[in-house]
């Protein structure tokens, strides 16, 4: 089978895509291809490449009768700005695929499920490779790209059958409102966060437990907070505290923790 | 009359409080009163006191006869964790005072608005004194609450009948999809952004200029965007840039510049 990698965010180098290729080839030998698209290396200020570029690069490999599944290589900031393009390009052939992705990939993920695909999947990108134990995260998401391997994901979903997102949090609540919003009703809500200070937290989840269409999910399941930037002066609360208390004053059921976060343990959730 | 000021987010000194008397005592002598409630010397972590604190303090000036305006002491972060309280305490003696504050308390202006009232207004706060030239910033807030004067009004709106908003980018960002968010059909929106970096500064406005409520608005003016954080790597357009731009993808009127931001020459817009 045939996986295509495109960047909707920022670039990779051409060095970390090899170790990919690396993996997949020692796990599954000719049986997988993975198809860089040159998007990928391109570097455009903070992006890789233009706007448009992106856009055209993910719509191609999408709409590739050829291509089985679509895997994000990096986020960092930038699908946003793609995402109506990208979307106004897809054709019939693009429903059929898996699309694995996160962080900022999330918006993209966000626009294929509101569009009525069903192979969108929270989970690791090619970048995280050059992560601590980086290539568990990479052979865990091809696992799930190329067989849907059940091991690959969030071990809450080997139980529990209700839809699910995952997303993290200054992505989702930066979709409400858009035309990307995901349909929240009955899903089972994973949220992680990373690198952002403890008030910037507060405010995030302030908005989307006040929001009335969140307020209609089966409940928040609690991924890692990482690198949280330090509060000054001291904010008088953790992370986890902060979600709770939000999901109590809103009346969402906090159902436990979420195995997913900016790191090389994060799990694959398909966007139910 | 008499200005209660009391202090929805983060404290302020008892000696900053002293200054703004001073100024208020100066220009008015005893015709205006000045009197800070005791909550705005309250420190709670990052906080001028508990939740329940900030929103009890707001709601007694608000509801109190004997005051004719309430003037935020200042911003940081806060109003959000406490508006939905302070809103349900509000009485009919609310409805007729002016209400001034910007920055973090645009989600409680936004609120009284949102709820009816028709004197909130974006201003600068006590804790602007502090600032360079800070003594002409406390003047014009209080010659607006006291006389509404005309010239401490943003230019713009000496000739332009249209209703007006004017926020942070971020905290009008974080309004979307609340049951606070501003009503922006037909309203001139103006905004600023302080301390943000470039990505982030995007990403908000395409949340904002993506919302098909937010796409009602007569226009944007632009105010001033403070303190940039700079983005690694460089971005590739400055913050005025990506505002013009989101404005042009989403088909909204960029009406021209706003005397705003975080600042002391930071003027009155009251919102209608």
């Amino acid at each position: 089978m045939r996986i295509a990698v495109t960047a909707p965010s920022r670039p990779i180098s051409p060095e970390t895509a090899e170790r990919a290729r690396m993996v997949a080839s020692e796990r599954w030998g000719a049986a997988v291809e993975l198809v860089f698209h040159a998007q990928c290396f391109l570097q455009d200020g903070h992006f890789a490449g233009p706007d448009a570029a992106r856009a055209a690069a993910f719509a191609e490999a999408a709409n590739d009768p050829r291509v089985d599944a679509v895997w994000f290589a990096r986020g960092g900031y930038g699908s946003g700005r793609m995402v109506e393009a990208a979307l106004g390009r897809l054709e019939p052939a693009a429903r059929s695929k898996r699309y694995l992705g996160y962080s900022d990939g999330g918006v993209l993920l966000a626009a294929l499920r509101r569009a009525g695909f069903e192979g969108a999947a929270h989970g690791p990108m090619v970048d995280d490779i050059r992560r601590d134990g980086g290539e568990q995260a990479a052979l865990r998401a091809l696992s799930w790209l190329v067989e849907g391997d059940p091991s690959a994901l969030e071990p809450s979903l080997w139980d529990d059958p209700r839809p699910a997102l995952a997303f993290n949090i200054a992505i989702v609540s930066g979709l409400l409102g858009t035309p990307w919003e995901p349909d929240f009703e009955g899903r089972v809500l994973m949220l992680e966060e990373v690198a952002e200070p403890t008030y910037r937290a507060d405010r995030m989840l302030w908005q989307l437990t006040s929001n009335p269409r969140v307020r209609r999910v089966a409940g928040i399941r609690l991924g890692r907070f990482n690198q949280v930037v330090p509060n000054d002066p001291e904010f008088g609360r953790d992370e986890d505290a902060i979600a709770r208390e939000w999901c109590e004053r809103s009346g969402i059921p906090v159902l436990g923790q979420a195995d997913i976060g900016h790191d090389a343990a994060n799990k694959v959730v398909p966007f139910g």
